[in-house]
């Protein structure tokens, strides 16, 4: 079964799960708009594809992860949207969680997937108990404080933030978790996974402000031009156009040369490279041309 | 060391581990404001009372359950006083955590605070390895959903609602996350305990429905009279005080009841009656007079 159809199985049966009797209806319509229809799913595919490098051994548990992963960046997405922070009418195309279903439901929503991504954790447990406690740090350490995506977010309330660390932890942190959680899953040392995640995540995020700065909503499927208007740190802001795209490219060579060694380490490389090579915007892909 | 002691000592490791390195200033206060100075610490206590009646031979395991529970409850607090909520300008006597802080550092200290809980017990799991599952899933069920708090505050935004249900997963759900989360800790069998709690959560609900009727703001804490303002469910507003009265009291009798044998039922019984003898408010309790 290949990683997409495994992703959305276990994202599949988590909301099923969330859905039980008891479940309010409309707070469980708001839970599958944060989650269906799928978006890149790019942290739940690295997972896979470092569990996978590392063997793999416990695929009921490696799933558990990457879907935990995946309802957390949800959660995130649900709660950066709201009035208080970026205030997105649209995400994915379609409206975002609080425009869709109202501010109370879009809160609960997120509170629901942050809470469901430890309860499908918990019930993959039996896979491989030993596994759980090191794979419930590696992910909530990076969500939550003092350096998870909860953190980085925090940063856009300080009056001073430093923005290789605002990155690192808002983005970078669940990217980290993706390639960590893989590894701890198939009973790898996930430590050493962190850095190549890292610059994963590093590089998604400037991207981000790349496709932020140069593209229009259409392409974005949400409002673009967001990191001027709120006046939020931005690698384009800082280094220009010209300084992210070479920042960008020193971060994925780094991501590449972070992998590892391990018995998947071959292919692991090919799929790093074709997913770092997809992040650039097509109107600056020259690869592409 | 007693309870009280054991609580706040575990909330004050919680928090001192979140508000490490990489933590913005801004959130770590308004995390340190939901947390401290001290409520009743109702939940945690009764946690700590079951895993002491089951012979509590993992206590570091049963104060990072028992402060999980706090943390979590805690963040519900927090996001329930939201604007989109009951924006509440108070809590505990002082103003609400978005008041004091804003409405962007409320939302992520909530969020921030119920990632905390799992990763506390991810961190105590050696002193008991195997209770880490069950003890996962007895919390993270009672707070997310299908039936835990979050499915509760989810009704308020339903055309429809049973007041049972409501008030079994709004409050309910936590109490017995606390008896059963004890004996989890313990080792006990988690299940034989979720009775207990679930009724104490409903005594304790339909106490704060008395009070919210017939008390003001200054005994309270908070601002009286939200049920009524906010066309809320309320056990005064189905039943009429003397019925919500003698509601209170079947309930206390059936969680007395509800106590499973176990080493410490005796001393057990004796919390459970004094702590549900404070839950009247004093002008109602005749046996203070």
């Amino acid at each position: 079964m290949d990683a997409v159809t495994r992703i959305e199985r276990a994202l599949a049966a988590a909301l099923a799960l969330a859905e039980g009797p008891g479940c309010p209806p409309r707070l469980a319509q708001a839970m599958q708009h944060a989650v269906f229809p799928r978006g890149a799913r790019v942290r739940p595919r690295l997972c896979l594809a470092v569990a996978g490098a590392c063997g793999d051994d416990a695929p009921a548990l490696s799933e558990a992860a990457a879907a935990a992963i995946e309802l957390l960046h949800c959660a995130s997405l649900v709660h950066d949207d709201l009035p208080c922070f970026d205030d997105a009418a649209t995400r994915r195309g379609r409206p975002s969680v609080h425009r869709a279903h109202g501010e109370p439901l879009a809160v609960l929503a997120g509170d629901a997937l942050i809470v469901l991504a430890f309860q499908i954790l918990a019930r993959a447990a039996p896979a491989a108990p030993a596994r759980l406690a090191p794979l419930l740090l590696t992910i909530g350490d990076s969500v939550g404080v003092p350096r998870g995506i909860v953190a980085g977010q925090g940063w856009e309330s300080e009056p001073r933030c430093d923005l290789a660390e605002y990155q690192r932890e808002k983005t970078g942190s669940l990217f980290a978790a993706a390639t960590a959680a893989g590894a701890a899953a198939a009973g790898a040392d996930a430590a050493t996974w962190r850095r190549l995640g890292d610059r994963l995540g590093e590089a998604y995020q400037v991207a981000d402000d790349i496709r932020d700065a140069i593209e229009d909503e259409a392409a974005m499927g949400k409002p673009a031009g967001q990191d001027a208007a709120h006046a939020r740190p931005s690698a384009v802001l800082e280094l220009g156009l010209s300084g992210a795209i070479a920042h960008l490219e020193d971060l994925a060579a780094e991501a590449v040369a972070a992998i590892p060694p391990c018995p998947g380490g071959g292919e692991l490389r090919a799929v790093i490279l074709s997913e770092t090579r997809r992040l650039l915007p097509r109107k600056l892909d020259v690869s592409a041309a």
